[in-house]
């Protein structure tokens, strides 16, 4: 009788109204029938990624769309400029080398955002860059990044910029078109609401030129092939059907919420995670915290991975612990999708809990209240 | 009230009881319950694809996983086989330039089977040949290869073999290790009775050392990446997670029924089909018909596609035109999968009413008979 709930920053739940959608009986993907469902899912991603320029589905996850980017935007020897600060921006890094590009490493310490002045003497410091690789949301941190004024130092610079928004896309602000972003890649299991298996690239009139100039080796994760079918309302492999049908009912939650309500919604739950936690006693790990979700360090002499372990064990709460040199540092909890205010309210009661059980002390309910007042008013 | 039947060489019905497994609440992929999902699969997809060795999964069509054997198995400018009688051939060819090998292309007639002696003299003409990239069923044109006379060959000019099994598996005959099959590679949306979005491959031993010295670029469709994952029963990125939780309920059902009953099925499938076909006055499109599925020549006079519209429209049966320059020659009927023998009664007692009102003579319910005594016995 044990319930579970799913607090983690990817994959994160699937609103049954989704999931009933998935078991209904397949279709052929070259009817009519599949062609409107895969327009709607087209005109909901649009609106999604804040663009009027196509949205290309792959059936990948996330990682195979930024592999998309990379291979169809640029060539081998291409300068690139990646901002690593954290484990989706190291594989920025690593995808680029995969494919040749001349990659300069813009790293940044962990938990922190770039400075746009630093990218902007780098833009100076190297002559013919021709792509800026970034991230909206790093998921590994919880830091949303200043993609406006990066967009905008790397379109002075003449570079292309390409976003990774795959855990940050429909929680933390991004108006695509209005910042200028060249390419946008999310993937289906975040802010989507739906089971991982889709990933999508946004490409604007920058990007559909530079596809055409690009000779990396590619196939599959293809964008030009991918746009061309895109113009025809089709996909140029079998799509996963199930997961299409699934997107078209989630897009069209999002599209009824409106972007402007789910930003400000989804930023007041993370306000109301930072200071639960901060009540706790507990510090962030984040300088620039993600409306998406929230990494918290653990107290002093507890690791984090004994109170991601205790939770998900003894209550069916599953949140994230840390990754890389944090992995035992840092857990994190995750406000994106599907995931509500009740969830925070319901996660807090039983970390409280949680958090005694390994040691550390505060005042029994003092988290419950300050989520309240946030989330609720007083 | 228009009930539809799909009868498409892919994707194929999926039935209800992994439609269902498609609707759970989604979990995460990095915790025990996952695990022990992932491992059942691995398993199961083990005894399907008749090897001792790893099946490795990725969430990608199948074109995903063929390109991953192209990228991960071989190097820019090695010279490689390609052997071409329909679409899906082409697709290796393709495949191989966009990854700079050196392909001898092989082709042969839509429609027959490559003569394993052309390929023996091709690879006495070559030197150095490092792969023979290959077919199971060609589906553009319903042709089965001698994949075991191609395998000897291949080997024994010191050549790795890989095989394009997507439409085959399952009801083709394939014993992968007995036959000597480096990698195989097939998808979820055909014999596997699932949505499309997840693809296999499996990698015997000379397959595992060639990916060591492989150098074309390559990043989320890497055997090797996967490889190491598999051995810690993990996925290198975020999994398709539904459609794995759907994989394991499948290849249970193909555990139960047994490899070798299913091959005995579907080939009595196969032949009860170009019977009643011939019944017909029709005359079949392939020398050397597969058993999951079987192209037909459309009367003279009568385009194929006409067929297949008026089946679709009328009665909600989807079968498939042909593909390429027979696009309008032939049609095909599947029988893979969750098809079954009643599934081809119901098609061609319509089958027979479409043709009839195309302007197509013959004895009223004669294919019907044809397909009863195959299938059902006299």
């Amino acid at each position: 009788m044990k319930r579970k709930y799913l607090m983690t920053p990817g994959p994160s739940p699937v609103p049954a109204f989704v999931r009933e959608s998935l078991s209904r009986e397949i279709m052929h993907h070259r009817t009519d029938e599949f062609r409107e469902i895969l327009q709607h899912a087209h005109e909901g991603l649009k609106y999604v990624f804040c663009t009027k320029n196509p949205v290309l589905i792959f059936s990948s996850s996330g990682t195979g769309a930024m592999e998309a980017t990379v291979s169809s935007l640029f060539s081998p020897g291409d300068k690139v400029i990646s901002i690593a600060g954290g484990k989706f921006g190291q594989r920025w890094t690593e995808l680029a080398k995969a494919y040749q590009l001349d990659v300069v490493e813009m790293t940044i310490d962990w938990g922190n955002a770039p400075d746009p002045e630093r990218l902007k003497s780098l833009l100076e410091q190297h002559a013919a860059v021709k792509g800026v690789l970034t991230t909206l949301c790093e998921t590994s941190t919880g830091t949303v990044y200043d993609v406006e004024a990066l967009a905008k130092t790397a379109r002075k610079a003449g570079a292309l910029i390409v976003v990774d928004a795959v855990s940050g896309l429909g929680q933390d602000k991004l108006p695509t078109d209005e910042w200028g972003v060249d390419a946008v890649v999310s993937g289906s299991q975040k802010g989507l609401m739906l089971p991982p298996g889709l990933a999508f690239v946004s490409v604007n009139a920058n990007a559909q030129t530079a596809m055409k100039n690009a000779q990396c080796s590619r196939y599959y994760l293809n964008l030009q092939k991918a746009l061309a079918s895109y113009a025809k309302s089709d996909t140029p492999f079998t799509p996963a059907v199930s997961l299409v049908v699934g997107l078209k009912e989630a897009l069209r939650t999002m599209q009824e919420e409106r972007m402007e309500s789910r930003w400000v919604r989804f930023e007041t739950m993370a306000a109301a995670t930072r200071k639960a936690a901060q009540a706790l006693g507990l510090k962030l790990f984040s300088s620039r915290p993600s409306a998406s979700l929230t990494a918290i360090r653990a107290p002093e002499g507890i690791k984090s991975t004994d109170i991601v372990r205790t939770l998900r064990k003894n209550y069916g709460i599953s949140i994230a612990a840390g990754q890389g040199d944090v992995k035992e540092k840092i857990f994190r909890i995750a406000h994106m999708g599907w995931i509500n205010e009740q969830d925070l309210m319901m996660t807090f009661s039983l970390l409280e809990k949680v958090l005694r059980s390994l040691g550390h002390t505060f005042e029994n309910g003092v988290s419950l209240a300050c989520l309240q007042e946030v989330l609720y008013g007083k």
